[in-house]
């Protein structure tokens, strides 16, 4: 199976000491979900499958947090490039090609696709925002921009009510180690 | 797409202070460098393509660096019991199933297949080493069992040299942030 190369960006916004995620219905997860429901469905393909959940699995078992990415598929573009585009189109955040720092990469879906993620940090303000983000519509994608308060972060990260990618567990997790103790102290 | 969830789960030896993982060639990975190398011989299916590295990228560049990890096929099985099965099997420690703290959960490969992945942590000693590991060379895995001393872990974990999944970065930041310190002092 042939896939690309992507990038992801953990987008902390400074102005309001909160991180930037992306909340998407991902039709493969609600697949996934509907098909532990009701398995016969997929299964037997016979039409008179019955299951007590069908047509009931309401849209947001579908839906994951995840960090702001996308996939690397033009070759005149830098990943770096790559990643300000999706932070402004997903976002809305206008974010200079210096304000990426390189977190590290790692390969994904080793059993299937076998492709390479970059990760990126991006530090933002509310001066930078210049578009309301939700990735294209166009191309289907339902985007919703959600803002994750600092304070809460971990619990969120390691609260499995809220299903969410490894990808966000991972950057909140390295953001608390790396970033948190060097923040300014907040002024109260 | 329809992928099966999965395990994973992250060992540490206590009695030599290091964590146990699996080194597996992924012919996904592999092809996905050769792809990167020699698009042409992809893409184009022209037999007269050449490419400076034909036949010449090493099967080390297919490698990965991942967790202990298996699909959740069999119904009957709870994830603990799977969890302690795949431990066996690739890595050659008994676990009993009291051993195997839960981590959290998360999504994999939203875009694809969205399936659920589990995480555990399993502490074990040399005495619990009851087999050699490796998999099941009849299904075609290609295991090698790796020992990451514990003092190297977080330099291995942010190497990019060597390739990994994130559950393996994930886990090992999780370790430190959540085990480390209750970690018995080492007495020299």
């Amino acid at each position: 199976m042939k896939t690309h190369d992507s990038v992801s960006i953990l987008i902390f916004n400074t102005s309001r000491q909160c991180f930037v995620v992306v909340k998407q219905f991902r039709p493969a997860v609600y697949m996934c979900e509907m098909d532990q429901h009701c398995p016969q469905d997929f299964e037997s393909n016979a039409p008179e499958t019955w299951c007590p959940l069908k047509g009931t699995l309401p849209a947001s078992s579908g839906v994951t947090y995840e960090l702001c990415a996308g996939i690397v598929d033009k070759a005149e573009l830098s990943l770096e490039e790559i990643a300000c585009q999706e932070v402004l189109e997903e976002c809305g955040y206008e974010v200079p090609l210096a304000g990426l720092k390189r977190i590290t990469s790692y390969r994904s879906g080793v059993g299937v696709t076998g492709s390479k993620q970059t990760l990126f940090y991006a530090e933002v303000t509310d001066e930078m925002k210049t578009g309301k983000g939700g990735g294209r519509p166009e191309e289907g994608e339902l985007i919703e921009v959600v803002e994750i308060p600092l304070p809460d972060s971990m619990d969120f990260a390691f609260d499995e009510t809220f299903p969410k990618t490894m990808g966000v567990m991972f950057c909140f997790m390295w953001f608390h180690n790396n970033i948190a103790p060097k923040l300014p102290e907040k002024s109260e």
